[in-house]
């Protein structure tokens, strides 16, 4: 018996003051889940304060998306920080985002590390420890939203669920991992494929790698990921719910895919 | 009948990195109460969680002390923010030092505005309605600690308690407010007189002024500052503390002080 | 006899880090100078670094354009700086472009104050003096783009070349001053009256005012500004300099314009 | 013939708003070169600007220290920037600095790279092109501070002089670079003994390494660095500048100690 349900989530909220990257208004009708950039590699208090109303009003889920101290570098560069560094990073920025969920009525409900700081968490042990620790310690109920790895890893040895996420629209390897950006077949450009993708991996945990090979993609694929700096994400987030629409798949929240999944696990 | 408390506060976590400002240890065995720098003008998340840790240990009250996004002018400098950026800047410091104080099991009891974004808020209407809307929408129990002006009646207005400040080593006007820094006798060096005009404020509610008329403070001290960049701070404490205890005055918390404050004006 | 030339310039190199404002390539087309952002409200080195190459490449005068350090604020926020600190700052900020200029074999011709650093720098003495100060330490052969009022009172005190500038795309009042942005006709959106309005208040030194009343503009218009964030500034910069051609005034740099000026006045 | 001269340099400027870090004017009596920060890690304009007017006042050589842009990290940490935005924020520090020498009618004379942008140029190339390439294009007289290493390879490929430099108050390993923070012995306690070893590794280029084995120290000692963060940074310096004088040999600026060793090599 299978999961029929997934979440659907954008990084939101990366302006800064003058400056606006993404168009967050038309994302926000695609998604079921929201990454909003805490204010270090991105994000400033008044697009947190925007971006939490707009998503609490629509019934999105808040996920907070720390990253680095490093606007310049949208926090795409490591940085090689100490565990303290990163943890109490991580909860400081939490912490703000929380103070706009608090006064719009909201709740975050899952961290997903931001650029570097969150591809580094997968193999980096400083790293991983440093950003479970500082969920744990703020809120458990929290999930982590992650790919296999070491953060996944010190998530669950910390109690802490964890959504696994799939690029919608990114190439994948015969490993079942992302191939690298400047890979040919990084990035997917048709909509309908990207539609048909998702819908076989989360229905049957496969997927096709840039190789032509059907491969397994070794985790679940309890949320899928749009970029909100693809070209057409618009076009492909539509042709996303369509197909999930088609498939009888229900997009929803991260919360009720891992308790579909948790149900399921003690039938 | 009178109030026999009071509470002593000193701005506290005003290091940031490599940087050191103050002589914190020394500064939490005199305080029953801190304003702790959020890291817009002072502090980093390092600081911030030493600095909540290490009051909580000590039952030492937690306050957020907000000031403007300027480390380099240390808070000191008039930014001409607009109302939605100071209640958005307000906010975001809250709700990052409130991560710390949650995870170490301690509650934010005060609002301090720092330096300049204090100072403005006395005067401006749109500053005090910014800082008082974020303290209000986050948290209504939080303590707004001012000295008389539009931040005091914007703050009852909305229902939030106000903890007045007297400034323990800055010499006062015969307005009954401190005097600018640059007059003299702005800075008192003599940690008994220093002890004796607290008993006086708390016990009489008259000050001596710098042209040594002695005139009402025109509010209450419910909470006494000390300047921990006074190059004698800690003698001052030492002697404050003294006196108080000499005069049969608790230093405790400011709940605890406004909670009597409150059970004799019903009496 | 009059002035038959005009400089042509506009805001350049804003873009910082993954955020991009403005077409500056598009408007690297249109220009015969430039005010490059230089770090503290905009602008990041890579940006500078592009800016100047390009600048240099075309030959298009190279101006600095100094802020406030405040780039969540993008410098349009009043910060009460001490007159030492905006020195310095301006200082910092003309040697980090001129880093640029001397590495691609440019040189820069002239100093315009960005924002609210510049528009107040017409009123405050404190700022006036700071900025002129600067610029007069450095390098005095710059030009000062201002408008009339203490900066430019200033930068004549110290012997610097003033180079007036008139906002091509903005509505004037009858005082011969831009209007608040937030007044009616504030932003003009007819290309063809925006040539016109430059034509004439190059050759005839007057201007419409919104209230439709023909006034003296009060100074000279030795540079004429197109703003990058104006929806419509290509249509606008591309009817500008067709109007000038067109009148036979001819677009070039704005030390050749000042040189004209200076020749007219002696003969 | 051997060297009879030798520089002592140490890093100055490190101050940042209302942070104060070091005794730069006591270290300004003991040293013939300066490493002043220029922002990035740490220093501000104020500080830049009065450190290069009390550093052309004495006669005291000019260096430039740029650093990451990580001032909550002090330059310590590694971020992996790309070549390009090493070569640009160098740029954009040295210009910066320079406008202060400019104003102060003295001139750069030297770049050393601070803390981890410097140690990981010894064994980086991307670093040690980045920042050869910037200070060869801004001006290909400045000399390069490093060790040995691709810093100083790259130096002398693009034909800039290289200046080597002993750290006075470390201690060394039998590889003859200094060992790391936390080994045993990295800290030099006895003044007596700092003075004692710069006048051997000058004279005879060799070094008791921590192990207590004496070993050539690989490269020249043509400046010697003093820590100003050393809780004994003063009595180390006066010791050292004792012995210097004892033994004859000259504490001079770099620019003449690599004159001196220039003239000896064509002897």
């Amino acid at each position: 018996m299978s999961i029929n349900s997934v979440a659907v989530v954008a990084d939101l909220g990366e302006s800064y003051g003058n400056y606006t990257i993404g168009d967050d208004d038309a994302l926000l009708g695609l998604v079921t889940a929201s990454n909003i950039a805490c204010g270090f590699h991105a994000g400033d208090p008044r697009v947190m304060d925007a971006t939490v109303k707009a998503c609490v009003e629509r019934g999105i889920e808040l996920g907070a998306h720390p990253g680095y101290p490093d606007l310049v570098g949208f926090g795409r560069r490591l940085i090689e920080a100490s565990e303290e560094e990163i943890r109490t990073d991580v909860l400081y920025q939490i912490g703000a985002l929380d103070a706009f969920a608090r006064i719009h009525g909201g709740k975050i409900s899952h961290v997903a590390p931001h650029g570097r700081m969150g591809s580094i968490a997968q193999t980096d042990a400083k790293h991983a420890r440093a950003i479970t620790d500082a969920i744990k310690a703020y809120d458990p109920s929290y999930i982590v939203i992650c790919q296999n790895g070491l953060l996944a890893d010190e998530s669950r040895k910390r109690g802490l669920q964890v959504g696994y996420v799939f690029l919608a629209d990114r190439g994948y390897g015969e490993d079942g991992m992302p191939v690298s950006r400047n890979t040919k077949g990084a990035l997917l450009h048709d909509p309908e494929e990207i539609g048909r993708r998702v819908v076989q991996v989360v229905t049957e945990g496969t997927v096709r790698a840039v190789t032509g090979k059907v491969v397994p993609l070794g985790h679940d694929a309890d949320v899928v990921l749009l970029h909100g700096d693809h070209p057409q994400v618009l076009e492909n987030g539509t042709a996303l719910r369509a197909a999930l629409e088609k498939a009888g798949i229900k997009a929803t929240g991260l919360q009720e895919v891992l308790a579909e999944k948790a149900r399921l696990a003690t039938v």
